[in-house]
């Protein structure tokens, strides 16, 4: 593994020891964990990336560590941004998560945890650490099926992204770099989601999924995506190694 | 003037005393100053946005406050992220800002000053920003003839952002918001802009232009920046009122 940054942007369409470099969101959860193990199963050198946004679950971000470190990376960065600054999401301001909602209801309209253009922030980042280490590839977690309602999850949003990139960078102005947005998992059912990594090994204790964990990291077990996550391996007939408070499985 | 933020984002087009919002990107230059009186001067009811960004030359950020303060604002949020996370541009990292270029050389290329994907993060922002207050309508001070370079600055980046922007936020899925970005500046010369600024009551004193100031807020004269911006003054028939390292107008 190496911390090298490539220095070579405009000069070539750089390779980590002959793999091709892509740039992987990495949250902490288990959509995100599973898409690293893919890309990683792809053949790609992963960088991955994650984000300090003074969220209130700050304990997802020593998850995305502990992924990084299991799965394996050439780098992990973790980029500091404030957005407390526009308030009025319950995963960064003072709302209470939803909590024990029917599942007809969490695929219905956007929740309280929705933090405005959140998806199109952290994929701005991507796009900057992308361009900066010339990969041409990033991965994102967003799911389409149980996707809790958010509007920058959609299919639609990601490929207008990837329009939007290539006008946006030297590289693509150079046209050496035509940058990919891959959503591995924006077709698949949580409980397929879980297969899938399942297969390529990824610890999903090290995962959390919990909008309102503990502080010592136990997960709800009520919230959306706590619901969301327990139906997904219940589905999937794997036990689900996260720590809940009530010590449910 | 007023703090108060608009809670009713999913219920009605917000108005602040029948003024439409906007989001203004105020830099501290020339240029976001200028739009920041265009904006007022069209009758928006305008909510500023500045970056702390680590940037080199922060004295910026004292002359948004400056100028957000004279020409008049809602609000003046400064949004803090770390870009250095990123490296590489000299308005971040250690690089030596290019000086006494021709100005020729100045429209060719990329110079080491552009900062990966800063327009599509600054956007980004105030994309949260407008969904948060329920603006539609985002100003920003591009520019396409004296831009220095920068592929994020081309009108054909700003129509497909705003195309992603469309399917990224609740607003948009909800169908009452239609995000527009105003970039008034974009086929204007920089003399053009001065003069349009100047008519407009632009303190221009308060902005600060160059990549290099001294820790007092002297500019350079030297940089990019500085010889647009004497050039513009010198077209425009108007006299600079930057203090400069070297005393000149």
């Amino acid at each position: 593994m190496s911390n090298e940054r490539s220095n070579t942007m405009t000069m070539m369409r750089p390779e980590s020891n002959n793999r091709t470099l892509a740039v992987v969101l990495l949250s902490g959860g288990l959509d995100s964990a599973t898409t690293l193990a893919i890309a990683k199963n792809q053949g790609f050198a992963c960088h991955a990336l994650s984000f300090d946004y003074e969220q209130r679950h700050r304990l997802e971000i020593e998850a995305a560590r502990r992924i990084a470190k299991s799965i394996g990376v050439e780098e992990h960065l973790i980029a500091k941004i404030d957005l407390r600054v526009f308030g009025q999401s319950a995963l960064t301001a003072d709302i209470d998560v939803p909590k024990n909602r029917s599942h007809a209801d969490i695929g219905e309209g956007i929740p309280a945890t929705y933090v405005p253009a959140r998806n199109t922030i952290f994929l701005s980042f991507a796009l900057a650490y992308a361009e900066t280490i010339g990969a041409e590839d990033i991965f994102m977690g967003v799911n389409a099926i149980d996707y809790s309602g958010y509007p920058d999850c959609r299919p639609e949003f990601i490929e207008s992204y990837q329009n939007m990139a290539a006008l946006a960078t030297k590289a693509g102005v150079e046209g050496w770099q035509k940058l990919r947005i891959h959503t591995p998992l924006i077709k698949l059912s949580k409980a397929e989601i879980i297969q899938r990594g399942t297969k390529l090994g990824v610890d999903y204790a090290s995962t959390l999924s919990c909008y309102d964990p503990t502080l010592d990291g136990k997960a709800c077990g009520q919230c959306d995506s706590c619901l969301l996550r327990k139906k997904g391996f219940r589905e999937a007939n794997i036990s689900d190694p996260s720590a809940y408070i009530n010590g449910e499985r």
